[in-house]
């Protein structure tokens, strides 16, 4: 479903690394009408790579992000290519000159949109996946008194170790491309970019995945047209400025790394008072369920549900419906609770 | 342990792939001393990226291969740097004009040296760690009566798609660095090489041993000190062009790829007369535990033993003591079965 309206909020965005990037452009989408006594929006921040558009196979009629009930918020990431990105940046912060932007960045700023423009102060729900979920725990965190209810999808509420060092690679492999010129390239890093792609494809879906050859329930005959017909197009065609400032932003994800928290993580969690759901995918390489576990001990009323899947961190994509399913049905569970 | 003697086997090396690659170096080294009836061999093949140096923490007094009782005899797989490999050939072979070789092409050459040189017709026990491992497996499948015992630790017969998704990322960051050339370089590509150790910095150890901080073990006292320390330091010092040849062995990696077997992984396992012992790694990201089970029903005398650690792969590379002595224990068992 694509029904909905693209606004932006145009507003200089105080950075904690910095000076504020002015101008910043925050791009969002809405789904549904907001009602009457303000009760029924619902965030859905938008993932690594992703935009509003990679949110919608989530919302629609019988759905539980249903607009014909609820006033659905998806805005964009900084960082992603909509919101003031270095791909649409004006000079000097475009390209390699794009500013480092937080997760508590990003959230200040939605929370401005939300409260000054939209005139919410209590959603319904707020539910993110990957680095939406990073969002959403962020949310939850600095305005519990907005989020009611929280779903966290294959998203921990602070970068582990374990997923910086696959960042990390992604971020060196586009650096070993001579064309990046540390982001100051005329010429994309295609083989760079490439690489990037075919680091991502070992950690997006699990080994059981493959054994299984998942691959041809995304329409790909063999492994190698789905590497190439996948992976290689999709990465041929993301900016690698975009994508060092998405993960830059991923590696400091961290909800307590703030003025309020000090770094405390558990009491940065301990500070959620939302229902909340953590959905790890019991498969996913990166987004571990031990991870939750640890979250979960600090949360004053959360509860944890593996996805049940081989699709590994993919299983939130939408890519398989049974997976799709199963989240839909939690997401309602927990509006109606 | 060092103390041992290095030597090498010239000769012409057949290659499934092509012509010959003449005057082909293999280097071994053996420790001990092969007993009057020649009944005493154990096999040790090297794995990626190593050369017999890194298999000598298994060798010792004490250890299942003691070189008092056994003769044990470590062939440098082509490609490691040791023997034949792109840093070593003599033009045009040298560089980016090395052959590809095949684990087959690797082991029949083996098979010439022990048979012909060393005069060994049976083994006591053939064993390898990781592209190791596939090189006993082959040795088992090729020369049932030349291998009694076999012991395969975190390696498999044939390479999966999940693991070569992870060596299709090392390629194509060597790749993504202009300095590599297609191989014809003249200085190092050291982007891509340091691109490839973070790449493995994620695959090697398992998501539990980050959490774990493993690196402390180590000696890094920060996630920091250890990419730069380990991976970082150890890859600047590694060839490009090695790691090419070694993946694409890796990559095409089957047991049953060969006139003898025409593909047939069951029957090329099912071949395997030796007491064999499967130890895949409880945490080991990219052979699994389920890869394992899946050989071991075409086995005729099989059993699997995990490794219970969270040190993922490199649980048998002589990192952590338990490890060590509890895959130790194992060969002993099997030598006195």
């Amino acid at each position: 479903m694509s029904k909905g309206e693209i606004s932006e909020f145009v507003a200089d965005l105080e950075r904690q690394g910095g000076e504020p990037l002015p101008d910043a452009r925050l791009v969002y989408k809405t789904y549904g009408a907001l009602n009457e006594d303000h009760s029924n929006a619902i965030l859905f921040p938008t993932r690594f790579g992703g935009t509003h558009e990679q949110n919608e196979f989530m919302i629609g009629q019988g759905h539980a992000l249903d607009p014909e009930r609820y006033f659905i918020i998806v805005p964009n990431m900084f960082g992603n290519g909509v919101s003031s990105s270095p791909t649409n940046a004006p000079a000097p912060y475009g390209g390699g000159g794009f500013p480092d932007i937080t997760i508590y960045d990003n959230v200040r700023q939605q929370y401005r949109l939300v409260t000054d423009v939209l005139g919410i102060e209590r959603f319904a729900m707020a539910v993110g996946w990957s680095m939406g979920a990073q969002q959403a725990f962020q949310w939850a965190s600095l305005y519990p008194d907005t989020v009611p209810r929280l779903a966290c999808l294959c998203g921990t509420a602070k970068t582990t170790d374990h997923n910086r060092v696959f960042l990390e690679s992604l971020r060196a492999a586009i650096e070993a491309d001579s064309l990046y010129q540390g982001g100051h390239y005329n010429a994309p890093p295609l083989g760079g970019l490439r690489a990037v792609g075919r680091i991502y494809a070992g950690w997006a879906y699990s080994q059981d995945w493959y054994r299984a050859k998942g691959y041809r329930a995304l329409g790909y005959e063999t492994f190698d047209d789905y590497i190439t017909g996948y992976w290689d197009a999709l990465y041929k065609e993301r900016d690698a400025n975009n994508i060092m400032a998405m993960t830059w932003t991923w590696i400091h994800n961290d909800i307590s790394a703030n003025d309020r928290f000090g770094g405390d993580l558990g009491a940065a969690l301990g500070a959620i008072t939302a229902k909340t759901v953590l959905m790890p995918c019991m498969t996913d390489l990166y987004f571990r369920t031990a991870d939750s576990e640890d979250e979960l001990q600090h949360l004053q009323s959360g509860r944890l549900l593996e996805i049940p899947s081989i699709w590994g961190h993919m299983s939130a994509a939408g890519q398989n419906e049974p997976d799709t399913q199963f989240i839909d049905q939690v997401l309602k569970d927990l509006l109606a609770s």
